[in-house]
């Protein structure tokens, strides 16, 4: 097995790469190394920084430093003997418009400097390219593809088939299947560096899911230059597994100094709000001083620092089961990522199939963004088709209150006594619930399932009003009732109407029962009793 | 000058506090030296962490290291030659009941001892406790703080006059109003520990926002006990300048990693997650065999890392003008921190006077609890006032565009152009605003001012909407017009049936331009001409 997957949270997941390089961890940031450049020496980035691979590119190796790298191996070439990646020239393809180098060559080439991870030639497109242009690509890309598989001698290599298509989203998907069919360990999404640095993180959003849901969900998936480390737990999210970037390097040359939520120019920069090696040792106003070179590469060393840390803050949150927490964190960065999160939320039902049902932690209310949750998916879903006995014709809707689980509350407890002060009849016809800011409404039956009594949430404010409304409204309508009494409190005068109306077209008798903040807790139990029992007593 | 300010932002200050032991940048954090236990030795505190001011406690020295601390003086005696803060021991009274010191001896203790900054003795007042008991301990503290004023007898340390009243604002009111007129070089607000343990963020708000509004707002104050850095900023955007804690130590004690956003179990936490130099040395797997002793220490210097670091970023921020933002971002450490910011922007009004009115950067969309924003109050502010002249009798409200400024998109220019093309008379009829996500409307006369011209928001959304609604009726009613043109997409149906009442209630004339994404921009543009020729050219 090439990968091997530990732990799994959205479509993240925590795995094992084999190489015959090596192995190593996913989710990883692979640092591109410029051959011709190398602003962090590689053996620096095995010690120092603890990277398990690195990416580097077979294109340019090829046209500047071939016999020295066939003869001496990737390895040695580079001095890093750990698993590497090579690119095959398709940013170059896409940045100078042509390559002189043939989509079998490049297949041979990696063979030969002995590289680990190899991408076969694929033909990216510019934002801005046709329809038609972007499907010429793709059909280059997958004859590449398919001619691979013969080119390829060697099998120890890990080969990497890429997906393109852009933003045409039914290319992206048609490139996925062709491609996934093919006999590759590993596959890759490309044409989005252009995307990222215009912050399109809505558009990546719908780009990297056309093609996961596309591609054999086994295989780990590479995201071709993944910028800011602010969307690592984005891409991550959607079950990309490896990413390399260039980002420290190029933003440290021009003063740019990256924080896990946004970038900073060192000369804005006033305090040391880092506490990595190079950021211990020089303040801003020092690296500020510092003659270009040693500046930029102190600088890439922080932006790498920066990079790899966030890495490991997502591999954490996976295990805890917070990755959503995360991204809930990081959307504050930058609008725009807040509106990736809202995107990413539209594909709730397909993250609710690859996350975990328990987590060790609790769930957070965080924003409108958390009623997206798979969690919350997951609930309603299961609301859909909650069983509902033929002799259950009463349901009670009972106020979210602060002890969890709700039926251990002093105010649930007491009327959970009523009821079952009743006749044995009489208690069957009841169904009870209760209002969740969170999850719309939670069954009595289902208080402990998991995470229906572990979360915080907050007062409730508009949004959450309007999602237990829909959700009340949608369970009457999935559901046979035949009288509903339903506790309320002044702000949520609001979701009565639409409650309202439902009851009045399937004939539903609807109790209203006011509760004010400062009302007398033993008079709202009496008048709660008598209509409970008036409802259960009268003829089915 | 005792305090000198250099920077605002929000309540927040960027400000220098001189002292006889040296002066030390504001906002900062004193770590809490226990002088029996110095988990982090107060030499590198300064030399290490770069602490320029530390607090420690008077009345244990005084228990427990009287005559040598008197001999050495403080600054010998803790090997920290910078600025110190004394406790006066008003804590151990909350914790045992009593204390074995009067007032009058523990102001003579602090200058004898040579302490930079001294604290009078106050009574703070437990969670729990009743109003009068609170009210006495407020007495007893503006008594202690009235005696002080004849007992201190040096005048080259400054003093600290202490607010208390717990949980009921009036006391603290009128603890703050009291204390404030007597001639203290800062003031304290105390017994928020237990607010704190219990993460009563919105408690803590409306505590700090009675004793700040009733403070003299130029003498710095100090927040006794704030805990973890993850509400650091909020304290700040309050107008907190200083803040002790001991959270670095006492939460090493039982192994709990701290970050800027939480707080991890060393036992749960399986990455490096940090590049701090403990964590650059340790893994947590390593920092977990460490004996006790040596894995505590590690930890607090950990924590202390991580807790000064979020102090230089909320500094940072203030220069930048993105403090809200970052309020925005750490709410999202815990579903209770937000609902504290949700509690401060009631304060908008306040927070408004101390807001620049212009800043650096562009105002970022995180979420409802931007609308909050002082800046969006002092825009609507603003429009309660906007001028109108008595020909303008026609209201134009057109679509949010994508360029900003407004006016210079194409969907907007065009318009211009049109209604520049009719006779004079007729163009003075119209007022130009648009819509706008955060700051509701905005009149073409506004755009260049900022931040309405920089600001990068969403979609609109339920919450925006309805904000956008709430802004345009308002506006309606504290002006006259005769007429409303309004431009309004499918999403925005919701807002109209507001607009319309108003509109029916004033007896304005009420045009609705409906524009469907994918219509014709020429023929919109055709249509809005005729309309508006229509209005203009009727008698007035």
């Amino acid at each position: 097995m090439v990968f091997e997957i530990k732990y799994r949270d959205l479509m993240a997941r925590i795995g094992q790469i084999k190489t015959k390089g090596g192995s190593f961890q996913t989710p990883t940031l692979l640092p591109v190394i410029d051959p011709k450049n190398q602003i962090i020496p590689p053996s620096d980035m095995k010690r120092e920084f603890k990277c398990e691979a690195i990416i580097t590119n077979a294109f340019l190796i090829k046209k500047n430093f071939y016999e020295q790298a066939k003869k001496e191996g990737l390895h040695d070439f580079l001095n890093f003997h750990g698993p590497i990646m090579t690119d095959s020239g398709a940013y170059q393809l896409l940045v100078y418009g042509e390559v002189d180098v043939s989509s079998e060559e490049i297949v041979r080439v990696q063979e030969e400097i002995d590289t680990d991870i190899a991408i076969i030639l694929d033909i990216p497109s510019s934002f801005d390219a046709t329809y038609s242009e972007v499907e010429n690509g793709v059909k280059l890309t997958i004859k590449n593809a398919e001619d691979s598989q013969k080119q390829r001698t060697r099998d120890d290599i890990l080969w990497v088939g890429p997906v393109q298509g852009g933003v045409y989203l039914d290319l992206v998907k048609y490139c996925a299947r062709e491609v996934g069919k093919l006999d590759f360990d590993l596959h890759a999404i490309g044409s989005v560096t252009q995307l990222m640095e215009k912050y399109q993180f809505e558009k990546l959003v719908d780009l990297v899911m056309a093609a996961k849901q596309n591609l054999p969900l086994q295989r780990p998936v590479h995201l071709f230059g993944a910028g800011h480390p602010m969307m690592f737990s984005l891409a991550v999210a959607m079950g990309i597994d490896t990413f390399d970037s260039a980002a420290y390097s190029l933003y440290a040359r021009n003063n740019r100094y990256l924080t896990p939520t946004g970038t900073v120019r060192l000369e804005e920069l006033k305090y040391d709000i880092c506490v990595c090696p190079v950021c211990k040792k020089n303040s801003p106003q020092e690296l500020l001083e510092k003659p270009q070179k040693e500046r930029e590469t102190l600088l890439a060393r922080h932006n790498l620092h920066v990079s790899l840390m966030e890495v490991q803050t997502i591999r954490q949150s996976i295990i805890e089961g917070t990755l959503w927490e995360l991204l809930e964190l990081r959307a504050r960065s930058h609008p725009y990522l807040l509106e990736a999160l809202r995107k990413l939320g539209e594909y709730s039902d397909f993250l609710e199939i690859f996350t975990p049902t328990t987590k060790p932690h609790a769930i957070f209310y965080c924003g409108p963004e958390t009623l997206q949750r798979p969690e919350v998916t997951r609930h309603l879903k299961k609301l859909e088709t909650f069983p509902q006995p033929e002799e259950t014709d009463t349901l009670l809707i009972l106020l979210e209150p602060k002890t969890k689980p709700f039926h251990k509350s002093k105010e649930h407890s007491e009327i959970i006594k009523i009821i079952k002060g009743f006749p044995e009849d009489q208690q069957k016809r009841i169904q009870i619930v209760t209002k969740s800011t969170i999850f719309g409404l939670i069954p009595l039956e289902l208080e402990e399932v998991y995470p229906l009594s572990q979360h915080i949430n907050l007062k409730p404010d508009p949004i959450t009003l309007q999602h237990t409304t829909k959700t009340i409204t949608r369970y009457l309508k999935t559901h046979n009732y035949r009288k509903v009494i339903i506790q309320l409190t002044p702000p949520e005068e609001d979701i009565f109407e639409p409650i309202q109306k439902v009851c009045s077209e399937k004939n539903i008798d609807l109790h209203i029962v006011r509760v004010e903040e400062e009302s007398n807790f033993k008079k709202n139990l009496e008048a709660l009793q008598k209509i409970l029992r008036e409802a259960t007593q009268c003829e089915k």
